[in-house]
């Protein structure tokens, strides 16, 4: 399967998560993208709403796991007519696609995107710009 | 059926729409919650990642249309290996919940998150503040 069928799938595996649990509180589940940089890889992760100062990242084995929480809506607002936005906290774990260096994440945040970088154990050799290096020393 | 019920079916709704397009572009709508605040409604939007100058505002009749549209991943950052998050431009339109005075729709945005303050055409009065002023008087 292509990749963006897998990801239609992850969406339905997360879709079916949501449904299940409609009778609890809402579910919080940040969508993910990864990135594969060459000598790093990137997640990306939709966090609208959330403090810095609640996230938090750590790393186990081949997993990475993100925490964090949105407050519930400030009720010194108004009151609330209708809510589909998530609120309280999230946990999301997710597989490394690649080893990684332990404890290299570097996270920011920004415009609601939580972008984290982590070093690749083994980085992606250029094979283009090793040719061409080649054919510059013949 | 009360509000989390409601706000449930929404979702339902919205899964729906999200499954049945499941062969086309990436579905991309933002999760909405309404707050009424006596004098005006409130209208949060979760638009992670989406710059200010691609939002646009518009209203007709008892809707409120918000457009807007986020890069697709950049692909100087390296290869996708899996993508959740949406991308592309998004339409919500929604029905005010209450009459709003027209073109007083007052946006900002923070932490990907979309605020829009509108005045309410009939006022909220607060009858315990009301009460206790008549307390006052006698």
């Amino acid at each position: 399967m292509n990749e963006p069928v897998l990801a239609r799938l992850q969406q339905l595996m997360n879709l079916r998560e949501e449904v299940e649990t409609l009778g609890s509180a809402r579910p919080w589940t940040p969508a993910a993208d990864w990135i594969d940089g060459d000598s790093h890889l990137i997640l990306l992760l939709d966090v609208p709403g959330v403090n810095l100062d609640t996230l938090a990242l750590s790393e186990e084995d081949d997993t990475v796991t993100v925490q964090g929480e949105r407050p519930a809506l400030d009720e010194t607002l108004g009151r609330v007519l209708s809510a589909e936005r998530s609120s309280g906290k999230f946990t999301r774990t997710l597989v490394f696609p690649e080893a990684v260096l332990p404890q290299s994440g570097e996270a920011r945040l920004s415009a609601g995107v939580l972008t984290i970088q982590f070093e690749k154990r083994h980085p992606t050799i250029d094979a283009t710009a090793q040719e061409l290096g080649e054919e510059t020393e013949s």
